[in-house]
């Protein structure tokens, strides 16, 4: 049996984690054990990096590797069901609420890529621009421009046009995935979202009415022009864990309608500049470094904002070494500097007080730098012509070669 | 001010009219003086008979002059801006849960064609089988079946295809119509739907998710490929009252998001053959005449189930007369006996207890049959082409001629 505890951030709680809220008890960091235990998913074992491993050929992505996806639901159905032979497909998504993406944004479509590289699977991406013309109170047009915008931030990951299709809901919804929205809506009554979701009555029918909205992409029957007669298939789902009481709905339901429930990877937040005690704001532009930051603002940003382990003094720092639990410049390595043995001989020297703060900030300055720029360089190849490319309802003939 | 005042069948009420319940005070009448002030419309008066009657140069609809639609929401508004030469468009619709429709189903479709005929103006009729698929718990494909079913039989009522537009929710929601979904499910909260509809939290969300979907066709930018620049086009909604609580929501709305209110003219229910406590029951094939009863049918339900106001023995018959207050032949012949002539003359005599029951029972046969037969007629005629060709997104290029 799975379980599937209601959330209501109307209690009071330890820790209140969904797609509108992160944070942690008493501005302190999230406990992900706790919430794996409280959400009823699984931890991601180093078994299935291994499995992941042999079944791929190729190397485990330093997301998987490292713990970054950290949780899953059902990935070992998928696995046993890769082996014997039969396909999936990946969804993943994102609310466009801003112009620019950060880049904790970009960790699901950087490691979503790799998973359509590594299984060569199509990909489903919705764009909720109806969900953010809702709750962010935009106009259907600003949702609809901010969505094409994020469009092409998504493409400049890399994703292979001949296997993936991104959809903007304000676009999309309607025939057969209209139908998978009603079918959801008549197995979920109020009080199950206002557990789920922590909904009020002052809140609008909108936002009760937008879970179907984004359970829908899991059923591969929403998509007739890629998955036709393959009802089938079976959808893995890569996101941050916030995301995880929409799919623990889509879950409980899929079963009752006669469909497979989707299987989740799920990932970490990545933490805020000024120290991880949950995701980064878009109210505070030092908080998170955007794929729009020039070099220089990302020297900037690292160097006065990010929070440290170093020791006050450098006297002190060599006697004890820097904190590495709370250290943001070593996190962000872990998420993206690539070396495993440079990152193991960092954090030993950093530990030991042998490296500075300000050392392991310029390297992480590098880094970050060169992700931020070859993702602007990426983007800024994307026309427009591609992102109708990427948009158009077509098939996919050679999606699964 | 218009007043909206909502109505929560939760509550002890006198009597309770929506769009799932229709029922009267201790199984007495539906009181419409009352509803009226409740629900905060208006009287259809004879002075609007009169205009109607003068504007469009020929007699008033039997419904009209009669008092079947007796209540409004701004259709003075309509008129006036018909004098000043704009035109306006008509929508109506129907929830095909029933394969079969009643008289009383057909009322607002023969009110609406007489509409569409005498002020020559478009018209878009919605099949809510998305609503049915939820409330009445039928398949998606067996609700698309009905709604199929349905349009035969609403094509039959003689609609021009030249500035008639049919859909039904599962093929049509999307695009316009679904960014209108969402701008007014923006704007209500959960609260006042529940005051509005009397939702619980037991209710599943479609239901909490479907008012939008029938308010956006009252605004013309939901039908792009019909009145693309035409922002500005009024919309008239003949309906039977039970729907009003739709439209105030969606008049509640309108303004807010930058629209035209619908105005709305509205129809009593036709009585049961049992006697008039409401509207007729699906579950009861002896409360109705079908569209599908043969004369033989019509004959047997007639006589053997309407409720008469006729007197016990023919002797008390000729001395009192017939009570016509509570009499149902008496009551369908107002709706379907065209000759006021004639209709004036049976009231007289059988009040008078000069005519007997059998005698009204009789003609009442008459009429029924020759109405039930030329709507066979006209149903056998329409193809399925005719349904595709009706249900056809298009332009109507001669819709205001």
């Amino acid at each position: 049996m799975e379980k599937v505890e209601d959330q209501n951030p109307q209690q009071e709680e330890d820790q209140v984690v969904n797609p509108w809220e992160v944070s942690a008890k008493d501005g302190g960091k999230i406990d992900y054990d706790k919430l794996i235990d409280k959400f009823g998913c699984q931890r991601l074992d180093q078994s299935f990096v291994d499995r992941v491993q042999r079944l791929t050929s190729r190397p485990p992505h330093v997301f998987l590797r490292r713990g970054v996806f950290f949780a899953h639901r059902d990935f070992n159905d998928i696995l046993d069901a890769y082996e014997r032979g039969q396909k999936f497909y990946l969804y993943t998504g994102r609310g466009p609420s801003s112009e620019a993406l950060h880049l904790g944004h970009l960790i699901p479509f950087m490691f979503t890529k790799y998973l359509q590289d590594a299984f060569k699977v199509p990909l489903v991406i919705q764009l909720t621009d109806d969900e953010k013309c809702m709750w962010k109170n935009l106009s259907v047009e600003e949702s609809q421009r901010l969505a094409r915008e994020n469009a092409k931030d998504i493409i400049a990951c890399g994703f292979d046009i001949s296997k993936t299709f991104i959809f903007s809901d304000f676009d999309y919804v309607g025939g057969a995935f209209y139908k998978n929205m009603v079918k959801v809506a008549k197995c979920v009554t109020y009080n199950k979202v206002v557990g789920i979701f922590g909904f009020t009555g002052e809140d609008h029918i909108g936002k009760v009415s937008f879970p179907p909205v984004q359970a829908v992409p899991s059923f591969p029957s929403s998509f007739p022009h890629l998955f036709s007669g393959k009802d089938d298939l079976r959808c893995l789902i890569p996101c941050a864990i916030d995301q995880d009481p929409y799919f623990r709905m889509t879950r409980d339901v899929a079963p009752r309608i006669g469909y497979h429930k989707p299987a989740l990877i799920e990932s970490l937040f990545f933490p805020a500049l000024q120290g991880e005690t949950g995701k980064m704001s878009a109210s505070d532009p030092n908080s998170a470094i955007y794929v729009t930051d020039s070099a220089k603002d990302i020297k900037y940003k690292v160097n006065k904002h990010a929070f440290t382990g170093g020791q006050e003094t450098i006297e002190k720092h060599r006697q004890y070494g820097a904190n590495l639990e709370v250290d943001i410049p070593i996190k962000y390595l872990n998420f993206f500097l690539e070396d495993d043995a440079e990152l193991e001989h960092i954090k030993k020297a950093y530990g030991a007080g042998r490296m500075l703060t300000g050392e392991v900030k310029k390297r992480l300055i590098e880094v970050l730098t060169e992700i931020v720029e070859r993702h602007r360089r990426a983007r800024a190849a994307v026309s427009d012509e591609m992102v109708d490319a990427f948009m158009a309802v077509r098939p996919l003939p050679n999606m699964f070669d």
